[in-house]
């Protein structure tokens, strides 16, 4: 590659598909980067750019100038232009514009920047392929040619009226196998027809595609005026990113990083929640302070210590993880929060019982009756406790509009291990009389 | 509903989206169920099967004759019939196959039982359009009119030679706007052809589907003959599984278990972390039980234990999930371990240099010199270690091909307490000189 010799990338290179082409330029600099890729069509380069990382494309177009930046937008699809441009500050977007020389493209584009993210108009794009109600299959076929030159993938036909509202989909199959001269009034579906508004949450679309099974969904406005369409592939983007991002979450990381990141920036996004975790230590240890007279007359007290500690975190994250999950699904619809706090706590208690049964036998065999019983009383106590608390945090959270996946994290953690702390002592402190 | 009126439940519910009809079928009674369930048309019914969860069809189906499934399989994809199948005894899918009246769905069906549910043969369907590439494009269309009656959504056309060997693609729309008399073998794409063995697992072939964007993906015989397909609604499914059973046991939890399911089960599958992480907090009393001489000259340091416990679990459980997000996305082929543990090991640094200068300072306020010196530096200590063990876990599980989430869950928090309180009592045993 280093050498640069041309034809042997030719068809070593460029006959790959793009994706892995895309892999082959992740590690190379730059300029080796951009010889490689001016020796792709501009298909192939417009597929290649969507391909590679964000990091590395936004390096990459780093390099370019704006009249090369507008000639690739050119190339792709309305929805990944506007995505591209949305990483870029809001001059270059001006200058990157107004170097474009394509005005259908430009509206387009201009267009999508209008929605937010993550709603479906921030979603969508304007590639997509529409008949009108009152054409026949002849003619439709006419005009559908020309408009899928600029659709990659076509799935589905919409229909629309005379006002360009939604009024039905048709499918390419049955286009194919319908005669001329039927109207595809007679043709296509206008039964359940499933649409989203350009303003739906884009994690509300996802449930959409998901439980219909829908390969493309198209989008209105207001007016129920069809305005572009969803498809599946950057849908599957958009699941498995939420599913990472929830992840992280869960596991106390704030910022979406990927290992590919600055260590600092994978320092910062870590940074939040050990400073919480660490103020809950630092409260944990008042606590404890205030039970100093015990420890100093029972040390063996202060064994068990990380025990409860982590007992109570692990149930509590359980918990909430369950609870987290059937939100994500939105059957939040179908149980109560006290039905599901019943269920929580008849969990809680066998698996109480159970553990701190095998707690309190363990403890016999090691310690005195009364360490036993006061640590396996209060694992049993932590185990309801962090049970409920880690059901009902997500809860909350949910309610007030937070992302329910940062309670799995340290958030429950760090409570139930103060809330532990003091339940043990507490119970301590009564059992021995000190 | 409860009163059976027949015609206002064709009016208001049998008119609605099969997915709508699948919720309002969940909390009702099996025979609620099957009296809505017989309202509806044949496909209807199958597509309203499919929707429902797991449980509830498990529940519904046990309420069914061999007989009624029989009938109710014939009208499934082959794939979803194949499922159905494997969910019952051997009996029974004998019992069920021997009703079954169309020989080719029984074909089907048998041939799909044959593969491993996680591999690509058992995720395909055996549904889908091929051509062969000697033909025409007029009796390309005859031919496929033909099979397409089976198949509920064409995405792309397969292309066969003469020993039914994949050779290539044909996307609809390239049919639909070629002229008659052109030869499918000038119409076809023949480059770049992804494809996946039966035996692929099927973790790579979701990550092949969302590597090159597809919406469905050949599946071919070690000879290279086409024998199924995978659609991208399937692979949706399953990416949305392996993501909840990732979060799962990234929160202990060891088998798959929704919000629906019984209390026993879900206590189950909650109690294997729990009695490790029990043990471990055993093994935590241990250690500090070795240190107690410490502990009754200087009290306070029990006070710390929680906070460097919950600190050392927080960074371990933080690197394990980019790891084990890294590994997910296949990226372990790209840096090395070692790579990996000094990229760690520098984050680690930068938050350990941090936290422990602000817990340096909060002990000077509140505490003396000596613990404050104690404290922040075993907190820098278990940092940098419990990066590490976080790092490395999740890469070791990987190796001998366990699941890597179970690393970021109890298993790496449970490990990192004790070697945490192991450094915490050996520096302060050193440092007060007791």
């Amino acid at each position: 590659i280093a050498s640069q010799d041309a034809d042997w990338l030719k068809i070593n290179v460029l006959d790959l598909h793009f994706a892995d082409v895309a892999e082959i330029l992740r590690p190379l600099s730059n300029d080796e980067a951009k010889y490689i890729y001016y020796l792709m069509d501009e298909d192939q380069q417009a597929d290649v750019l969507m391909e590679l990382d964000e990091d590395v494309r936004d390096r990459f177009l780093a390099s370019l100038s704006t009249k090369e930046i507008a000639d690739q937008l050119e190339n792709l699809d309305s929805d990944d232009a506007a995505d591209i441009l949305g990483e870029l500050s809001d001059e270059q977007v001006q200058e990157v514009i107004s170097q474009m020389q394509d005005n259908d493209a430009i509206g387009d584009i201009v267009d999508l920047l209008n929605y937010d993210e993550d709603t479906a108009g921030g979603l969508m794009q304007k590639e997509f392929i529409k008949a009108r109600v009152d054409w026949p299959v002849d003619r439709a076929l006419v005009e559908l040619r020309r408009q899928a030159e600029d659709v990659e993938q076509v799935f589905t036909i919409y229909v629309v009226d005379d006002l360009g509202k939604l009024v039905g989909v048709l499918s390419l199959k049955r286009l194919l196998f319908a005669k001329p001269k039927t109207k595809i009034a007679d043709l296509f579906n206008g039964k359940n027809i499933i649409s989203v508004k350009t303003s739906e949450d884009a994690e509300e679309v996802a449930k959409i595609m998901e439980k219909y099974d829908l390969v493309s969904l198209p989008v209105v406005d207001l007016q129920n005026k069809l305005v572009g369409r969803i498809t599946i592939d950057d849908m599957v983007d958009f699941i498995k990113e939420e599913a990472d991002k929830d992840f992280q979450l869960a596991s106390g990381i704030s910022e979406k990083i990927e290992s590919s990141s600055t260590v600092w920036k994978i320092s910062r996004a870590r940074l939040p929640w050990l400073v919480i975790g660490m103020l809950g230590g630092i409260l944990g240890a008042q606590v404890i302070s205030g039970f100093e007279a015990q420890i100093t007359s029972v040390p063996t007290l202060a064994f068990f210590i990380p025990l409860i500690t982590a007992m109570g975190g692990n149930v509590g994250v359980q918990s909430s993880a369950i609870v987290v999950q059937s939100l994500a699904k939105g059957n939040d619809l179908f149980g109560s929060v006290l039905k599901k706090i019943g269920k929580e706590t008849l969990v809680a208690l066998t698996n109480g019982v159970l553990l701190s049964s095998l707690m309190y036998g363990i403890g016999m065999l090691f310690e005195g009756t009364t360490l036993a019983i006061v640590v396996s009383l209060s694992l049993f106590t932590v185990i309801i406790f962090a049970s409920i608390f880690g059901t009902l945090i997500p809860l909350i959270l949910n309610k007030y509009k937070i992302d329910p996946a940062l309670a799995t994290g340290p958030f429950v953690t760090t409570l139930n291990d103060v809330l532990g702390l003091f339940i043990y002592f507490t119970i301590g402190m009564l059992l021995y009389h000190i």
